[in-house]
């Protein structure tokens, strides 16, 4: 193992690290697993974000049997975990590469080991340009594909070949965007025009069609088959166009979509018969950890039209958890957590697990806990005060899930993963 | 310089790091001023997130000026920043100590440097009274207070010192707090009792008394103004019979308030006549970048109060820099920042700045942009439509203004120091 790759996948954790024991001696991430330190014995202090094994492993696992199901390619979003243990986990587990958001976090990528890479952005300054020219010099096996979704980008990248003669033509795929949505063409003609442009340029070689649907998902049938329908409808008009023109330039064209809420819905269709080999590319990221509010809802309806048991697909695999640090009035605890370590960009976290101060075993929460309103550092949890029997206590500790995996795992550079008994058998790193 | 302190005052910094240029060799920080770059120049991958040092530098000096003209003393909550770098301007600039909000964060404070330190916080956890039993015995000059609301609480710290003999008594603050709000007791009574018992606890030494005033801030002064000289008479109430019955275990007696928002209501009332010493600590932290939105809002009141010129006190001192990826649709510009870069707590960032492809300068911008939303990694940049001809164009470099610095710092491992022309000079590492 070189160097660099030895302190990305092995790194040295150490007291100044959110979660790791104040007071022992620094550790590799490697070495965690041997310690036998348990979360609700007390060995980590609190609060601390974990990954749940057995369900991530699950997860991992139902992602690749489906998508070999479908027979198309997983290119997970990197950006969710940012971590290059299970970037590694994901790609021994089948993945084709990985996706990445920045130049940035692709590096952090090909320092993982990944030799395939989407960058499902644009690209657009000459920084980013040479970053990625840079990693395809001294990386012979590398491919890196990203976005363009309109001429003033393809004049600016060309900019850049012309005064960087050497340089490989940038692989791109055309992006196919929503009205009132985010980045890509809005309508058909625009896209056809930008494709032969990038066919016509020497700075960049077409390679493949992509979309994310993501954003415009509401989680039932009514809406998301038809606006799914109507998406890819435009995705493969597109791509049997270029196809036809002979306007891709590989043999195998690239058509991407996804994201982890209707994936289900995109996947199906990401091989239409082009008359050339097609390799469909699912991105979604959030299906490692999956969560316990926005995805999980989602899930309802990808199971309903998987015809799955719930539980059979995806699992919660991420809680976080913390201490009651005061209970200064009745229904009202204060927990020692807060913006700085958990999502609450889509809704608030959920109390579903407490272990009273002293004992291992965690055990459910009343349905009537909420945790009403988060500062910097603290969180608020209120209950039906007349039920004050129940209430939490000073020095409990209380198991949040989350919605929304992304905005918990930027908040931490590591995290334990544990055994169901909160056992901690291992780690990963985290490079936000 | 120990190693350790080296590491953490001088860290290696590298590619991948956000924001380090993709294909420089790594650097240590304090080399970073000497390399000429230039955020505008396209130096730096975008986003970045930068902090204007003549503003930075005009804050802490300005704060400092206000706690003697108070005659109290700073101890600034160093969980706003968590950079060793900027902990040392603070105590270089005549900081009593530095305010924190976890062990971990104290470690890293005392590790830049602190000596002084106060926790506002409820410590519960054997795990992190152990820790700071730790930092004391390996800190012969080291001092940490932290507070205590409750006798639940009290409880777990005397379990704890019971089974160690041999530690110091903890030095302690009584946390006064307001009904419906975060921590403290919520009335006299309730404080006095607990007064009471911290005075007769060999676990501990009542050193003070604490509040918080910020969260309940409205910015107008019918309103703040009756608002804290109530909560600071009770403050002043339950110090005074502490005082009178010699249930502090210190001559000199802490009273420390602040926040951010209406930090000069509570300063002025740090210092009553208690028959003995007292040190009076605002913990402000935000004021060292202050902001361009909340902040700025509630400064506006602290002018007119102080009969200040607005820009004599606080001035915004950070921003970011993100690139536009995209113009899909008129009157929308999809930017290359997201959740991953900017705080969206409070408020959604604000365009102030722009700066076409291939200047060296920026400008205003008109004031209909505004930042309608955020994903992970995209910002949606909205305009009136009417008005393309000043639109920004793909490859424009757009400055936000934050609101909320503590969600800002917290994504970044460190920023650049920038002169007013966005040349960088020093750079700060950050530590979440």
């Amino acid at each position: 193992m070189s160097d660099a790759l030895d302190t990305l996948l092995d790194p040295v954790l150490d007291a100044r690290l959110k979660g790791f024991p104040h007071t022992h001696a620094p550790l590799r991430r490697s070495a965690i697993g041997e310690t036998g330190w348990n979360v609700l014995a007390g060995d980590l202090p609190l609060p601390i974000a974990l990954i749940k094994r057995e369900a991530m492993e699950h997860n991992l696992a139902w992602m690749q049997k489906q998508v070999r199901a479908w027979k198309i390619d997983l290119a997970p979003h990197g950006k969710t975990t940012m971590s290059p243990q299970l970037f590694r986990r994901q790609l021994d587990a089948g993945a084709w590469g990985i996706t990445f958001a920045t130049v940035r976090q692709l590096r952090v990528g090909i320092d993982a080991g990944t030799r395939r890479a989407l960058i499902a952005n644009q690209v657009v300054s000459d920084a980013d340009l040479h970053g990625i020219q840079s990693l395809l010099a001294s990386h012979a096996d590398l491919r890196v594909v990203f976005l363009v979704d309109s001429l003033a980008q393809l004049a600016l990248i060309e900019r850049w070949s012309t005064d960087n003669a050497s340089a490989r033509p940038f692989e791109v795929m055309l992006e196919i965007g929503l009205p009132g949505g985010r980045t890509g063409c809005r309508t058909h003609d625009e896209a056809l025009t930008l494709a032969a442009r990038l066919h016509a340029s020497r700075a960049v070689r077409l390679v493949g069609i992509e979309c994310y649907e993501g954003l415009s998902a509401q989680g039932t049938n009514e809406h998301d088959e038809p606006f799914a329908r109507a998406l890819m409808d435009r995705v493969e008009a597109v791509a049997r166009e270029c196809a036809a023109r002979q306007w891709f330039e590989t043999d195998e064209v690239l058509l991407s979509a996804g994201g982890s809420a209707i994936f289900d819905l995109v996947a199906r269709r990401l091989t239409p018969a082009l008359g050339r080999p097609v390799r469909g590319l699912l991105r979604s990221g959030c299906y490692v950890t999956h969560d316990h509010g926005s995805y999980k809802r989602y899930l309802k309806a990808v199971d309903s039209r998987q015809l799955c048991t719930p539980g059979d697909s995806l699992q919660p695999a991420m809680e976080v958890w913390a201490l009651v640090q005061s209970r200064p009035e009745p229904g009202l605890a204060i927990l020692a957590v807060g913006k700085r370590d958990i999502s609450y960009d889509l809704e608030m976290p959920f109390p579903i697990r407490r272990a009273a101060l002293g004992t291992l075993t965690a055990s459910g929460v009343p349905a009537s806990w909420k945790i009403t309103g988060l500062n910097d550092q603290h969180a608020y949890l209120r209950w039906d005060a007349s039920n004050e029997a129940a209430a939490p206590v000073v020095g409990d500790r209380i198991g949040l899930g989350i919605s929304h995996p992304c905005t918990t795992f930027d908040k931490w550079h590591w995290m334990p993963i544990v055994e169901n008994d909160y056992r901690v058998s291992d780690a990963v790193s985290l490079h936000f």
